[in-house]
This record gives structure tokens, sequence and C-alpha cells, in this order.
């Protein structure tokens, strides 16, 4: 007998895979350069040259176990060191080795916080617009899954709206900054006004309220934006990392927990993590993976490409009557649906080979998503499709 | 509030991991030559050349991204495909790529399957002497663990105690062969007469019961034994495998769960397979580690380094008058205690500064478990600490 609920994660599709799916078979049909793919999230500058560089040196490394064996389940020390030092340098933080766990890519490095909090009914709360694994990591640890609507106006979290649906059983917040898909940056003081609230409703409620900061896109600004280090700001905070977007190594599945000592229960919820960890498998991250992590820890991406991109989309969109807030991270663009009806707007699009990911899942349901993270070249010869598009609902 | 099950399996640490760092700690006291650790099972041979090839041709690659991006959550179709023609060529199997999906190693591989199967009031069932963390994975997982005892005569499967325990509500059987501990490797009839119970039962309850294969250890045999193909002899198998010990790379997290297309309800079993990799934060195993089980889909350990400590090991010991099955695979000797309590015993070692672990995990108190995946000279330096010790029980 076969688990129902496993079944129905497996057989069912994310929409932006299915687009993506679609994306392929269309190629075929009508020829790659005329289908106009905005749906993955996937990293389309490469790896920078000192990746190459680590991963060379490990390579050559006379002693191959020293590379390939098996680490501490957190992880190399080594790695976790100039990482940790890393974090220190950039944001007068005070972590340390022992603070980090590394993991394989974001995924289980969320899910193993939310089910070190999974307590018997524990709500977990995400702030629309949200990513949309969110929900089945929260639900399959057994935990209720609540949303908190967007601001569409401003796309900062709107603390008031969370501060309605907290309850004695809310445990953490997850915060996605820079945001995907909105690719918004929460400010210092949006941020500072969240813990305010979690700080008082916590003490009402006797014990922490945690935010669990979801840091993919850190990396990832333009303009010169700041992101906020937010345990800087909320002691509560647990930082979850990849380097799939930082480093385009998505495929390679490294990223970490960070538990700094500050936050309320610091080596409890450790040790909570390591477990979880270890019930979903986890004997270590790639462990060269690790290394080159650890080699790249001061390695920042040359964004030029996609800053292009968000420019070039933007600018297009917006001259043409799209309404959408400019994005001052992340690789995509979040754009109202002329119409009011995303689902409806990308069913056109997709009529014209363009394909652009509508809001629903990701809990907005009157804007679509469309990557910047692809050719330059593919954008341009995407423009007269937005814009006819767009002139239909005139 | 923080989840208990989670912390008080992130807090506990196995005793073959206490064991190991107890000796690290020991080294820096009296010498790392001093210390004779038998703990882990560690590969102790250098990963092969073709696999250093495979990865340094990976990295010279132009286009980074073909390495580095996501795969396809079931992993690479070039890899997967590799693996598939190498088992079809070596068991005349009729694996296809769609069978196949890699894991980051063994563990989320048995996990996934284990997800897959655990329906309300699940049982999960193991054969001692078994490898301790399948006990977490099938608790986590809302099972129940049901253990057969050993038959520390053979180490073969007890058939007659399996059939005694099972019921309705048995979903699987973990199946490790070659065993770890015990060096043992399930004859072809001890096998069929295995798959003749589970029929017969799984008819009675109108379900499948499936033999979960974790193979980690296949390629690891000596005496040019031959381990079975187990979907070859009973339908309902689904084969769990990790490169962590065959190339020496157990750190690198690369594995696969195979689901042929005979056993029951394969297709839907595939997908609950999927759809638990996804609720374990699985998106897809490291790239570039699928791109290099696929390039060295057909390479094969050098075990000679093995094979000389397995000899030397045992030949020393039975002189001495310790009782063990000689193993036929894997890198472990499975010794009977004397005394005939393995904790006291090792204990006794532990004062010796010889490090070998307790089976009681492995659900054989009254036996120990060498590694001999270590350096020959240390074995050579530890036999007279080992005739010492059964010295003092005569």
């Amino acid at each position: 007998m076969i688990a129902q609920e496993m079944y129905q994660l497996g057989a069912s599709r994310s929409c932006i895979r299915e687009l993506f799916e679609y994306g392929l078979r269309q190629a075929a049909v009508v020829g790659k350069e005329n289908v106009y793919d905005f749906s993955l999230g996937n990293p389309s500058i490469p790896a920078p040259e000192e990746v190459r560089q680590a991963f060379s040196q490990l390579i050559a490394r006379e002693d191959s176990l020293s590379v390939h064996g098996y680490t501490p389940a957190p992880g190399s020390m080594e790695a976790r060191s100039a990482v940790a030092a890393d974090l220190n340098k950039r944001f007068g933080a005070d972590i340390r080795a022992e603070n980090l766990f590394l993991t394989c890519g974001a995924a289980p490095a969320l899910i193993s916080v939310i089910r070190a909090l999974a307590v018997e009914g524990a709500e977990i709360m995400a702030v629309a617009p949200f990513f949309p694994e969110y929900r089945p990591f929260v639900e399959s640890s057994g935990a209720k899954f609540t949303v908190v609507p967007a601001d569409t106006q401003t796309f900062q979290i709107p603390v008031a709206e969370v501060e309605k649906r907290l309850t004695a059983h809310t445990q953490a917040i997850i915060v996605n900054s820079p945001n995907n898909p909105s690719g918004a940056i929460y400010s210092p003081e949006n941020l500072l006004a969240l813990g305010e609230v979690l700080t008082r409703r916590g003490a009402e409620y006797g014990h922490p309220i945690y935010i669990i900061a979801d840091e993919p896109y850190r990396e990832l600004v333009y303009d010169g934006t700041e992101v906020p280090f937010i345990p800087n700001l909320y002691p509560n905070t647990v930082v979850c990392y990849s380097w799939s977007k930082s480093l385009s190594l998505p495929g390679e599945r490294i990223g970490y927990v960070c538990v700094p000592d500050q936050a309320a229960d610091s080596k409890a919820l450790y040790a909570a993590v390591a477990g979880a960890a270890r019930a979903l498998g986890h004997v270590c991250a790639p462990s060269m993976q690790q290394l080159v992590a650890g080699l790249c820890a001061a390695v920042r991406p040359d964004l030029a490409a996609y800053d292009e991109n968000r420019k070039t989309l933007y600018e297009a969109l917006t001259s043409y009557g799209y309404r959408c807030v400019r994005p001052q991270g992340a690789f995509y663009l979040f754009v109202q649906a002329p119409g009011g009806d995303a689902q409806a707007f990308s069913n056109h699009a997709r009529e014209k080979n363009l394909l652009i990911v509508p809001g629903g899942d990701f809990g907005c349901p009157d804007f679509f998503r469309a990557s910047t993270c692809v050719s330059h070249d593919m954008i341009l010869k995407s423009l007269p499709i937005f814009k006819e598009l767009i002139q239909a609902y005139k």
C-alpha cells in the first residue's frame, strides 16, 4: 500500500515545472528560438572562475579521502569557519563555526528548521508572495501553514496583518528577502517593526516566535541596496542560505542553517535542527561542495547580466502600461496581470509561446512572475509579445 | 518551543560516532599511533583514478551550467541511462532510466522508500544485525520498526522468524546484503525462501510486502562470491544504492532508488518516492556527482587492500579463539564477544585504546563490529591487544 500524501506530492507538479516542461515540448514543435521561457529561477550566468579553480584544486589533491570522505554531520570545520568569518566581516556579527550546519541546499535547511519547531499544533507563517514549496515543507512537517496576504503596493511585510494572524501556536514566520518573486528587499524599519511585534507577542505567549530568514538571494542585489542581516535586528532569527544562486551552483546542493548564539534556546534549537536533518536522511552536505563554499566564502557574483535584463524588462513592461514594483534583488519581475487574473493572462501568453508563471501558488493570483535569469536576446525578442498582450486589455 | 523528538535525535549520538570521537580525544593524549580505531565504516582506499578523471573532465567544461545546473528531480537522464545500462548488462535486468531516482546517498533513498510505504499503522521489518539508523528512519516516518532476531550461526535471514512476525500491517522488510555488520551475503536460496513467504502472506493480506534492498556494499565482495540482484528473485523489490563505499565517495552524497517495472504498483510507488523525497527537501542529487556516477557506472573498486585486511584480522582473531563468521562482503568483522557482553568487552578494549563497536544497536548485544577499512599496519599493531583481551576470559 502506498502513502497517498506522498503519492500526491510526487504526482503533482508545480505550475513552474509544468510551464517549463510545456516549453520544452513546444520548442520541439516551433523551434527553441521561438519559445520565450520566463518560467524557471535557474541561474543563467556561469559560476565564477574562483569556483572552477576551487574545484580543480580539490580534485588535484593527492589524498582523495580528505576531499570526498564523510565530514561531521554539521559540516567541515574548515568550511564553516570560513563562512562564519565572512558573515562576521560583512555584518559585524558574532557567528562561530558551531552556529552553522551545512545542508544539501536551502530546501532541507528550511525543512530542518521547520521540523525542529513543529511541536504539536504548531503554526508557521509566511508572507505573500512566497516560494510555493513553503506550503508542502510546512504541511508535511505536521504544522499549519498560515499566509499573510501581500501588500501589493510596496511588497514590504504588512506587519499589522502579521499581528492579526499571530496565535499562541505560532512558532515562526518565514521571511524571504530579497524576495522571490517580488524582488523586494525588506527595509530595516520594516523588519524592526516586525521584530517588535514578535517580541511583544512572544512574551505574551511565553515562548519565542522565530524568524526563519530564507536568504538564497542575499547576494543578488542591485542599485547598491543593502540587505539587512536580520539576526542583528531581531535576535530570535535563524538564517537559511544556499549558494545555488550566488555562485550559480543550483544543482550542487550546498547551503546552511545558521542558529546564532543570541537566538532563544540556541543550543537546543541547533540540536533539534541536527536531529531533524538526521530524520531527513542528512549524513553531511556534499563534501567537495562544502570545501568549495569555504574556499569561495568571500566570492560575489558579477551581476551585470542580471541587472541589464532587469532594467530592460522592467523599463519595457512599465512603458507598455504594466504595473510592477521595481525589483531591488533576486532575478524576477512580479507584474500585475492585465485583467486581474494571472492564470488567464498566463494562458493567453502561452498561446504566443511566452511562458510566465501565474502568481496563485505564490499567494498573489493577480500577479505573474517573469524570471530575468534568461538571455538578453530572448528578452528583446519577447517584448513585442508583452506589448501585444497588454494592448488586448486596453 | 522545540520539538523534543527532533532534539533527542540531534542530541543523542550513535555509539559508533561516540567511540570515534573518544578516539580523537584519546589520540591527542597518547598519540594517534597508539589508538587502534576500528569504529567507522569510512572507506580507506582512495577513489579510483577514473573518478578523478571524470571530475576533472566535468570541471573543464566551458558551460558550467551544464555541470552545476539543476537537473530534473529524479536526476540527469544521461546519468540514469548509464546506470540502467550497467545494471542490465550485469544482471540481465530490464531497468530503464525512468525506474531510477538519484538521491543524496543511501540514507534519503531509504527514507523516501520507507515514507512512500508509511501508511497509517505501517510496520517495517529489519533482520538483525542491521544498520542502527534504520530505527530512526522508520520511527521518524511514523511506522513501527520490527526486528527479526539474528541467526548468529550463519547470519543468513531466518525466514521462519520473519514469517512469525509478519502481520497485515507489514509493508516492507529491509534486506541489507552484503550485510553491515556481519559481512554475510544472503544466498539465492535464502532470498527465494523469503520471497516465497512474502508472496504467500502478501496474497493473504491483499497487498504486496516489498523488499527494500539496501545495497551500499554491493561491489565490496571477496572470494568471487556473487551478490544476487534481488528483483530477479522477488519482483516486489525496491533497490537503494550508494556510491559511497564502491567509489570511496562517502561525503559526496550520491545514490539512487530503483523501482523496477515488475514491482507491484511500480509507477505509483515511484511517484510516492518522488513525493517523499520532495517532502525531505530533495531538489536533485548533487549534479556533478550525478554525472560522475554516470561516467563511472562501470567502474569497480580495487579491493586488494580491504581483502588483505579482512584475511589478516579474521585469521588472527579466529586463531586466538574468537568466534566469527568469515565475511564475504562489506568491510567489517562481526565477532562474538568473549564473556557474552559486547558492551563490557568494548569497554575493556577501550581501556587499551582499542575501539570496537558493541553490537547492541545492531540488534546483537553479544557481538562486536571491527571495521577493516583501516590501515593494515594498525591491524598488525592491534593484534597483541586482541590476543590479550580474549586470554582474560579463558
